[in-house]
């Protein structure tokens, strides 16, 4: 009889707020047969498991001993990548945005009107993204209808958790990739919506694994009427949520505003389509003038932070310390691949940069009076951006983004031994601390130190079951 | 009979210029006996082969074919680097320079007073370097000449080219890490001096493939008389590189303005005891005033850049273009662990982002009248700054850093195949030019891609070799 239970006894670390997360060396974590957590026991000495499990009326279960060295986090959240640009990653670092949309982006995105070669990209941006941890992952396909439903058709094949988008774009883009009226764009849209309805649901969860999710590329690419038949598509069905790009850069920010002469700001275009909303998932926020940070604050949008794409296509350095004192929701994204890299702890290593960064030119004056602005992220924030704060973006805080009973069971193990093989997580002497190990694991980690990756209590991804090396 | 000649058929990628590099796809690059190499002919058809080693009068020979997705660049050249901290490495991020030194880098260094905890550590250091590739390394040790001595030992036995560093420290820091008296110091340098040169010599070798270098941590931790006594040995024996730290951090600097009221500026400081040389490697100089910039550069000094580290410690952002604009000799330094990865393709991607950042904060008009100054970092830029550049830095030019006839044979090869196990090098499709490939391996790629690591023509690490896992 296959066991009823997976009962974890071990470490655990899980964030609870943006400053603090616990770490609990002696933790016994239950999950049940739903892939939900059961519940939590903190501080239990080894000789002490069977009773509580006894307690518990735990019988038929497999136990997983976590060695030292290890331990279970939350599964990250990338808020924003695009899985068509996979191929182009580390590639075109020379560009800036538009340029390099114009010769880097949509040369390759035009590509996946071939269904084969999406599904042969897309099976191993899926599997990439997994075996870097990313539980959650919010992706933008291309403008193709049969492609994009391809990539939701892998991501629930492959058991992630996932909105899927397919890219609305009607102008300011080549030929052979933009989409011919606003009508058509919008009927491919409710037809992907309706096939991701479709897909059959892990019955157990809140909501389904793999969701539609509007995506209107940025203004840029949308004409008005486009925007304004998305704006009733999301006042018709308020779940849905929506992903966009905003003030990203100096130039985009200027064609937009050429482009939408009427419009307050760049936010203000997408308010005024009913498309800044509480699950409006904003990419970048690299520009933001105060009164849109004061919109987007109000509307409850949640800011997608990609620090590594934002150095590279030097676009700037994003004040995320200044939205979370405005108590703005914000994540991290990776933006493959305007970012060269599809892990999140790369974002968050970029992310620790670019706020030290903005913190080297702060005033202390300026500092002294703000809890984030002008400040160092310290390690418990990073940690929040990369879980609890992409699930709160993606409205999906009251299931995912941490550890606790009643949610999901989307979580990492993570091994930080030596015999995971990544000589730049340093591990001579064992970490002295599981804070220490965290940090370690943030700043040196890589997907070696990803053992295991579970969605909703399912084994997906993960050293273990992939062995390293790339599945074709 | 063992081969005499290591003849290599493929792909090779070698800098040339600050801008530029040649990559040849079809080129044969023979390696003699003494570990030089002896010829390069390019653009061979591979049915010419045999023909021109038969012309170069090449009988006994190992053919190395590289594969498509493979090719041989220069070993990297860490030009800064602390092998004691090794164990420190992705912890205490949240200090600066001077908390950090205090908390972070003395206690751990005072460990080394015990020689087997220094041989468990750098055998570890030493073997984490070279399997990131790092062909010649700038070691700092600690205070200890017999730990510094087992480090040389270590460098020497792996067959690393390397320059060893016993720190002079004489006040500034707690008394358990002190060296008691400026003769103390001096005493232990000239010891450590006479060891490494004692070792036995790879007889090919222009010069000795392990070196003794001057190592006055900084000025803050050095008496005038201390430093003016390591002045004397340099100005005895003139082949003696100098490394120390400069202009990292603002509270260094006013730290070390206070020490040292009579000098013009930090730099002033070491050229007022003739440690400002042109074989004087300095890391850092985040915050160098003008007339700094121009001392070293009539010094011929050259400057470690250590970007991740800058950034780690919120340091700030060094102006590199400036320097580079005036002619000054610059390379790539780890400075782990105030850097938190061991790896010069992590040191090139902070690299390319500092430049970045300097970039969207430096105006156009700014830009157009210079050639690096305040803009971005090309490829080629960050190609040769983590090799030649790393050379020049280190006076070995001549001997290494460019795969040339008549250098040394210190070479990398690169493996960018999907076989190499690094998913987050994008390798579905394999790169379409060597250009590509270059660029892909500096952003995304890590140790899995560095399969062979040669230095002086030996096989000294690689993951062929060690299989990826830390050796104990
Ligand atoms: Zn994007
Ligand atoms: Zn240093």
């Amino acid at each position: 009889m296959a066991p009823s239970f997976t009962v974890f006894y071990g470490a655990i670390v899980t964030p609870e707020t943006l400053t603090g997360y616990k770490s609990l060396p002696q933790c016994l974590l239950c999950v049940g047969s739903t892939g939900n957590i059961d519940w939590v026991v903190d501080d239990v000495e080894p000789n002490s498991v069977e009773e509580i499990l006894k307690q518990k009326g735990c019988t038929n279960f497999e136990l997983v001993k976590l060695l030292r060295g290890q331990c279970l986090i939350p599964g990250f959240i990338d808020t924003h990548t695009h899985a068509p640009q996979f191929p182009n990653i580390g590639s075109g670092q020379q560009y800036e945005l538009l340029d390099w949309l114009e010769k880097v982006t949509f040369p390759t995105e035009s590509k996946f009107s071939d269904v084969d070669y999406a599904r042969r990209v897309y099976t191993n941006s899926v599997q990439t993204t997994i075996s870097y941890g990313t539980t959650t992952c919010c992706y933008y396909g291309t403008i193709h209808l049969e492609g994009t439903k391809v990539l939701a058709d892998i991501a629930h094949k492959a058991g992630q958790r996932a909105f899927i988008g397919k890219c609305n774009m009607n102008r300011n883009s080549p030929d052979n990739y933009r989409e011919p009226t606003s009508a058509h764009s919008i009927n491919a849209t409710e037809a992907l919506i309706s096939y991701i309805r479709a897909l059959p649901s892990h019955t157990s969860s809140a909501e389904p694994l793999v969701q539609p999710i509007l995506t209107p590329r940025f203004a840029i690419s949308c004409t008005s009427d486009l925007l304004n038949n998305l704006g009733d598509l999301a006042k018709k069905d308020p779940s849905l949520r929506i992903q966009t790009h905003i003030s990203e850069n100096h130039d985009e920010i200027k064609f937009t505003k050429d482009l939408f002469p009427d419009a307050p700001h760049y936010a203000g275009v997408y308010d005024g389509f009913g498309l800044l909303k509480h699950n409006t998932i904003l990419a970048h926020g690299v520009h933001l003038e105060d009164a849109e940070i004061e919109l987007i604050s109000e509307r409850k949008a949640g800011i997608s932070h990609c620090p590594t794409s934002n150095f590279n296509l030097t676009s700037g350095v994003a004040p995320i310390g200044k939205y979370l004192d405005r108590g703005i929701k914000v994540g991290l994204g990776t933006d493959v691949s305007g970012g060269y890299s599809p892990s999140i702890l790369n974002a968050v290593q970029a992310a620790s940069v670019a706020a030290k960064v903005i913190a080297s030119q702060s005033s202390e004056e300026a500092k002294a009076k703000t809890q984030f602005t002008g400040r160092k992220l310290p390690v418990a924030t990073l940690f929040y951006l990369a879980t609890l704060g992409g699930a709160e973006v993606c409205n999906l805080e009251k299931n995912v983004g941490s550890l606790e009973a009643g949610k999901a069971f989307d979580a990492l193990l993570v091994d930080a031994r030596p015999e995971a093989g990544n000589r730049a997580l340093w591990n001579y002497d064992l970490v002295e601390s599981l804070d220490d190990m965290l940090e370690r694991f943030l700043f040196c980690g890589d997907d070696r130190n990803i053992s295991r990756v579970y969605v909703q209590g399912s084994l997906i991804g993960g050293q273990e079951v992939v062995g390293g090396k790339p599945q074709h």
